[in-house]
C-alpha cells in the first residue's frame, strides 16, 4: 500500500494523501490502515516521542520553503530520540493544513522524506485534518538496547556539547531584522541534524545522562540538573561557537539539537577526544555538576550569572 | 516522575506541564525524558496510530467542555486500535495552545484522563507548543496478537456495525442551528466511546477485516471495500438508527467511532447475536461484499444510490 494504488475511497483530502505515499515511496510504509503494525527487535526496549512544529511559532513562511519545513520538523522530532541514544523505525505525521497550504504540501512531504531516509525511519502513517493554523506534529519511534535517560548524572559529573552553537539564533536574529542570515547561520537553521548516531555512540561509550537542545543550553542544562537533584555550573568560555556569536546568545539560542551529556569525570577528556575524532564533530567539555545546594550558574569570565538572567 | 516534583526547569510552560502530570497522578508514566520508554509484551505485535482535534473543525467552543473535547479527542484516537483489534497501551499528547486556552488545560487534561483510565492506557509523554489555532493530537500505541486490518474480506462477506448511528450528526445539526439537541444526540457526541473490548473480541470471533466509522458509515464502507479490492452493497433500510434519523443521516454522519467489521457469511448472524448478548449492545448486518465489477451502492428500499450522493 505504497503508491497510488492505496486502496482509500474517493475524495480530495484523500486524493493529497495518496499522493503523498506516493511521493514517499518505497520510505512509506503500510500506510492504510486505521493503525500501523510494528514489530520491535526482541531485546530492545521502545523509545517515542512527539513534536510539534507550528507556523508563526517556529517558523515563518517567507524564512523557509516548505520542503525546509518539513525536514526541520523531522529532526526535531528524531533529535529526542537521538537524546536517548535511541535509533530511529517510524514516524507518523499529523498535518493540521490550512487551504492556501495544499499546494505546498508535497513539498513538505519531500522534506519529511529526505530526513527519514537519512535517519533510517519508515513513515508508517499520520492524519490529515483542515485548520486556520499550519501545524505539522510528528511521532517518532525508534528503539534502544539501554536507553539513556535524563537521570543518572553525579556529583562531579562533566557536561559536555556536541557541535558549534549560535547558528539558528543568529539566523532568526537576521530574519527577524529583515536581513538575509550567513551561509553558516541558514545552513544550522535551515538544516539542523538529529544527532542520532551520536546518540547511539554517546550511549556505547559512557553517557551517563543526556538531552538535546530545543529551548537554548542553558535551560536545557538545567532540566538535567534538575532530574538528578543536582546543580550545574557552566563555564560560559568554553562553549563551542561560531565566531560572532557570543557566549550568551550560545546559551540562549534554542532549536539547535545538538545534545547534551554528562559523562564521567574521569573518562570525559578521552570520550570526548575519540567522539571528535570519529564524527568529526566537536564533543566539548562545557560545564560540571555539583551538590545540589549550590545554585546552578554560568561561569562568565570572572563573575557568575544565574540561569534566570 | 508523576508529581510536582517532576523534574523539569522554571518557566510557565513546564508549571504548565508539571500541573497536567500532577492531575494525571499514576495514569502518567514516565513523563520528564525526551522520549517515553515502553515494553511490548512477547509475541504481541504494535499497533500505533495518531489522531487531531482541531478547534472550529472538529468542534466549536460553545458546544463541549474543556473537559468534554479531552475526552472526545482521545476517544477518537483510541478507536483506531480498536478498529486494529488492539488494546491501548499508551498515550501521547501534543497541545498547540493559543494564550485563551491556558486556564482550560487542567480540564482538557482531566478528560484526556479519564479515557485513558476507561481505556487502561497511560499518558507516557506528550510536547506543547503555543499556536493561534488550538489543536490536540494524540499517538497512541497498544498492541495486538493478530491486528485485524481493513484487507482481508471476501465476496459474500457480511458488513456489521456496531451500535446505534445518527448521535452525533443530530448533535451538530441542533447546535448549527441554535438549539440544544435532544440528550440521546449530546451523549452520543459528547461522549462516545472507543469500542476497544469491541473490537478485541470481534478479532478474537472472525473479524476479517475492520475499520472504524470517522467520516460516516458509507464513507468507511467504501475504503474497506476498496482495500479489498470488492464493492459493496449497503442496505440502507438495515441501519441501526435512532428513532428521528434518517437512513441517509445515518449512512453520511461522522464521528461515530463505532467499528464496521466484515464477517464470514455463514457466521455473521450467530457472532453477531453473541457480541450483542455479551456487550448488550447491538451488531447489525448492514450489507454485503460483491464483486468489483458491480458498482458499491446503497439500496434505498426499492431503488438504490451511488455513494456519491
Amino acid at each position: 500500500m505504497t503508491n497510488s494504488n492505496t486502496p482509500l475511497g474517493p475524495g480530495a483530502e484523500f486524493d493529497f494523501i495518496r499522493a503523498m505515499i506516493d511521493l514517499w515511496g518505497s520510505v512509506g510504509h503500510g500506510i492504510g490502515d486505521d493503525a500501523a503494525i510494528l514489530s520491535v527487535p526482541p531485546g530492545q526496549q521502545l523509545v517515542v516521542s512527539t513534536d510539534a512544529t507550528v507556523e508563526n511559532v517556529h517558523f515563518r513562511k517567507g524564512w523557509l520553503s516548505s520542503r525546509d519545513i518539513g525536514a526541520r520538523a523531522t529532526v526535531a522530532a528524531l533529535s529526542d530520540l537521538a537524546a536517548m541514544g535511541a535509533c530511529a523505525n517510524c514516524i507518523l505525521v499529523s498535518l493540521i493544513v490550512p487551504d492556501e497550504w495544499r499546494d505546498q504540501l508535497l513539498e513538505l512531504a519531500s522534506g519529511i522524506k529526505h530526513v527519514a531516509i537519512t535517519a533510517g525511519a519508515n513513515i508508517v502513517g499520520g492524519n490529515m485534518a483542515r485548520g486556520a493554523t499550519f501545524s505539522l506534529t510528528l511521532t517518532v519511534i525508534g528503539h534502544a538496547n539501554v536507553p539513556v535517560k535524563r537521570t543518572g548524572a553525579a556529583v562531579g559529573d562533566v557536561l559536555c556539547v556536541t557541535g558549534v552553537l549560535g547558528g539558528p539564533q543568529a539566523a532568526v536574529a537576521a530574519y527577524e531584522r529583515g536581513e538575509k542570515p550567513p551561509a553558516w547561520a541558514i545552513d544550522r537553521f535551515v538544516a539542523p541534524t538529529a544527532r542520532l548516531e551520536e546518540g547511539q555512540w554517546l550511549a556505547h561509550h559512557g553517557a551517563r545522562a543526556m538531552i538535546d537542545i530545543s529551548d537554548g543550553l542553558a535551560s536545557e542544562a538545567e532540566h538535567l540538573a534538575a532530574a538528578n537533584g543536582l546543580s550545574v555550573v557552566i563555564e560560559s568560555e568554553q562553549l563551542p561557537r561560531f565566531p560572532s556569536v557570543s557566549a550568551k546568545q550560545s546559551l540562549l539560542g534554542g532549536e539547535e539539537y545538538e545534545l547534551l551529556v554528562a559523562l564521567n569525570e574521569s573518562e570525559a577528556q578521552r570520550i570526548a577526544q575519540e567522539f571528535t575524532a570519529h564524527f568529526r564533530l566537536p564533543l566539548t567539555p562545557v560545564g560540571r555538576f555539583s551538590e545540589p545546594n549550590s545554585p546552578s550558574r554560568v561561569e562568565l569570565g570572572g563573575g557568575h550569572d544565574h540561569f534566570s538572567t
